[in-house]
């Protein structure tokens, strides 16, 4: 398994799940899973999907620009590294953001997130 | 022992070093670490510091805007993600950028960097 191609198809689904149906970012998480929002932090899949579910805009957009990605140690698990920009609702002006993820593997070829960060950079 | 605390006197400590005595950053990686600057990867201390202590700059000026910091799970592992702005010799213009580590503990109190990927955000 090519851990970049993992990491890029990873990213792929996620922002489109994102930007097409939020709500179903609640498989990728798990019981134990963390993420911190613009500095707010979250534990578990029910409060980080009603996080992501709450927030004040009904259309989004991601666009990628770079994926990094590195194997995690010991455990099994994966880094991956995104930078990008985001549109909300009918805004024109594309906003910075960058994110990472801690991935734990789940089963053959699966994995869901242990650990979220993502801050917006502001311009 | 904070983990918020830890995380930022990290921050604190890294970038003071990298913008005061590049070449003792060696100091904070094993042979294991990995470093992806701008997408391009090495492993190992010796090679790291290869790596930062050959960029085509002699002074730099990181200022940290954001530090979030999350366990990374069982092995005791942390991780610190880092969004800030950078200026380069004598340079007026800052550079957005973000990082991330992974910080492993090498003893009481004590933490090397075990995964290290940066990213400019350019503007």
């Amino acid at each position: 398994m090519d851990p970049d191609g993992v990491a890029k198809a990873f990213v792929e689904h996620y922002y489109r799940t994102f930007d097409t149906s939020r709500a179903a970012l609640v498989g990728l998480y798990q019981e134990g899973s963390m993420l911190s929002f613009e500095g707010e932090k979250f534990m578990g899949a029910t409060a980080i999907a009603a996080k992501l579910t709450s927030l004040p805009f009904e259309k989004c957009a991601h666009s990628v620009v770079t994926v990094d990605c590195q194997p995690a140690g010991p455990t099994g698990g994966m880094l991956v590294f995104v930078s990008g920009s985001l549109t909300v609702g009918e805004g024109e002006h594309a906003i910075k953001f960058s994110q990472m993820f801690h991935l734990m593997p789940a089963g053959p070829g699966n994995f869901y997130v242990q650990n979220d960060m993502f801050r917006l950079n502001y311009g």
